[in-house]
């Protein structure tokens, strides 16, 4: 069999899924193309950690050419995706088409802000490196804004930050800015104290962490209030802009809100013609394949299916991952005329942090939270880093941080004159 | 004597004659102010490595409020000085004004287009984290397109790589652009052969480094050839677009054209309303003031001041650290009624790299390059790099590139999709 015989594999997207499927397929006879538009795969689980200048860009991205350059049967194309095509097997591109004879469709997803797309200069997500840096750069210069700013009042909304939504980056983010204005910054000023920020996580639901057991739940909110953060659950907001935010009718005056409050598909899964759920994303089969195409298969973030108890799988890395290598191999049984096999999400737990030494995690046998589960969080984090130089880089400024309470990556780059409001204006 | 007594020190610029200066007061009777339009100090001579890929913005940027946090007589402002009224001893910011005893204006210069602005656009320069991450998303993204590009014309175009100006700047972009296309990207790509890159240096005048002493030209120049770079002397660059640029009447087709020919001082200057050189740049006095103002010192890039035989001082970082600490015992003697004394700058050698092991030296008692040059231009410059944490980061990456053949921070970032002239279309 010649190389240009050999099936055609697409690969759209190198998040976890598409970087795990591509590995999945390494020795398999197939030709691979993974194309992205971004040059590098994120280690989303990370992100939190740049936007609060723990970490740099670079710790937690990676060239997927670096990752993939070894694999001799893939090649790796910078290119955006714009629609499938499924009857005739070909992705359009926003320059040019790509045909396919198996597809990998994981693209992930975006923020979303529930039909307010407003809001979102006012409350940045968090989804890519950019997102990461315009949240660092808002943050930062919120207290340099402060130090300058002699009344009372536009000086209060300065250090009041709002974090929307509590599931795991709601949570992260609002302890980490905690830890910042308490520890990392207290000399840094003359004429504010940091550690009078006000910080507060706002989640409509009953509880943070609604995917986690609820004792969880409840000594996350313990964990965070010990950091000074405002945890108000219950609270829908209304309203969103360059004041702050409303909720039950109530202003809360703040320069600084983040958004971490939904996710929408990415527009790819409208172009596939086949069934979505609300958010947009694709209700695929047990086999994570769309209906009548067996050779095109939606993983990540962007499929729907549920676990055994019909609970839909949450959006996280370890789903994605194993999604990816189940595809692969899916592939690999169709090419030997083998009938697919169905996904079953093999779930390991799930870890989120909250600060210093502070975690919860749930491994289904046992639920421990506080010192032990942050430690488990940082192992498991380290082990997942893709290339040996992040993960050194990693451990070295996560124990440097540790030790000295300082922050390596604290700069503000981008707009530097801007409130966050001129940039957009 | 009180605090608000003591006199108020102001520094505008917190490069190194700034935040050299300001140390230098450490323990003096003084109110010290210091303002930049950036909440970092860079360190510039390390910039070039950022551009290449080889080093992160936070490797090289350290938040000014971290250098200067504990010295209790200083307090650090973000904002941008717009303009300096000698007579009434003020200094007018974008968004307010600021008074002062004694004045220390340290702006530093930009990268000028001897009256070509238009050719910014396609040939940026490097003196911001900005500028550089700029340049490496234009140097990555060319290799990205030139492996979908199909036809051969427009693909040499998109492998070639022009850099303006045989300075230090140049020569170390030059080398590094070099190094990435003949030995880190060799694996990654399917349809092109990253070592067929074509590196063209261009120098206007007869040698490049021409402040060096002409034998080490002549090697930096060979190290270069060494290393695949073109480099064109006595030859002056005419226009400059989307398509490359013309020299001497023909046409070089380049996707990638970097500038590094040439400064421009601080828009301040010309605020002064004192003699200026034709540049803009401020001439001082002998004791780094400006004519018929004791207290004002003007000091780094944006100061012109002859060594003892009169040729003007080079526009590096040594110079601009001596003047910082002489114009601060200045301060200190005016304080205590006791005259300025002139500057005399000790000039401890020069030294710029060309890639890999590849160096040229000039220590006045002693000339050498190779690999020596090389070691000697690794310590100086992890000496000066401020904070533990980013000499062990940037020992760290130089060691893992050298052993490796890999560079770290080999990211797409900022706009993804466009040409280098979409963005600005």
């Amino acid at each position: 069999m010649t190389s240009s015989e050999r099936p055609h594999v697409l690969i759209v997207g190198a998040g976890f899924g598409g970087l795990y499927a591509a590995k999945a397929l390494k020795n398999a006879p197939v030709r691979i193309t993974v194309i992205d538009r971004r040059n590098h795969h994120l280690f989303q689980p990370l992100l939190y950690q740049v936007a609060t200048a723990g970490l740099s860009p670079g710790d937690i991205a990676y060239p997927i050419r670096a990752v993939l350059g070894r694999q001799k049967n893939v090649r790796v194309l910078l290119a955006e995706a714009v629609g499938v095509d499924l009857a005739s097997r070909k992705v359009k591109l926003r320059d040019g088409e790509i045909s396919y004879d198996y597809l990998i469709l994981s693209p992930g997803v975006r923020h979303a802000y529930f039909g307010h797309n407003d809001w979102e200069r006012w409350a940045p997500g968090l989804k890519t490196l950019e997102d990461a840096l315009e949240i660092r750069r808002r943050i930062l210069l919120a207290f340099e804004r402060a130090e300058r700013e002699p009344e009372e009042a536009p000086r209060h909304a300065l250090l009041t930050f709002v974090v929307v939504g509590g599931g795991p980056t709601g949570v992260e983010l609002a302890g980490a800015i905690a830890e910042i204005s308490r520890q990392v910054m207290v000399r840094d000023f003359r004429a504010i104290d940091p550690r009078e920020a006000r910080i507060v996580l706002i989640e409509g639901g009953p509880r943070i962490l609604p995917t986690y057991p609820e004792d969880l739940s409840t000594k996350a909110e313990a964990q965070l209030k010990r950091l000074g953060v405002e945890v108000w659950t219950n609270s829908v907001v209304t309203s969103v802009d360059a004041s702050g935010v409303v909720v039950a009718g109530q202003k809360l005056r703040s320069a600084t809100t983040l958004w971490a409050a939904g996710v929408e598909a990415s527009p790819l899964a409208r172009s596939l013609g086949v069934q979505l759920d609300r958010a947009g994303r694709v209700i695929v089969a047990p086999d994570l394949t769309v209906a009548g195409h067996p050779e095109a298969f939606v993983i990540g973030d962007l499929a729907v299916l549920g676990d055994k108890d019909g609970k839909p799988l949450p959006g996280v890395a370890p789903v994605a991952i194993q999604q990816g290598r189940h595809a692969a191999r899916n592939i690999l049984r169709a090419t030997s005329r083998i009938p697919p096999e169905p996904f079953h999400y093999l779930d390991r737990g799930s870890l989120a942090t909250i600060g210093r030494a502070a975690a919860v995690a749930d491994f289904g046998w046992i639920k421990f939270s506080g010192f032990f589960a942050w430690l488990s969080w940082l192992f498991i984090h380290i082990f997942f880093l893709i290339g040996f130089r992040n993960r050194f880089i990693v451990i070295f400024e996560w124990a440097w941080a540790y030790f000295t309470y300082q922050r390596a990556a604290r700069l503000i780059t981008g707009n530097i004159n801007g409130q966050p409001s001129d940039s957009e204006e």
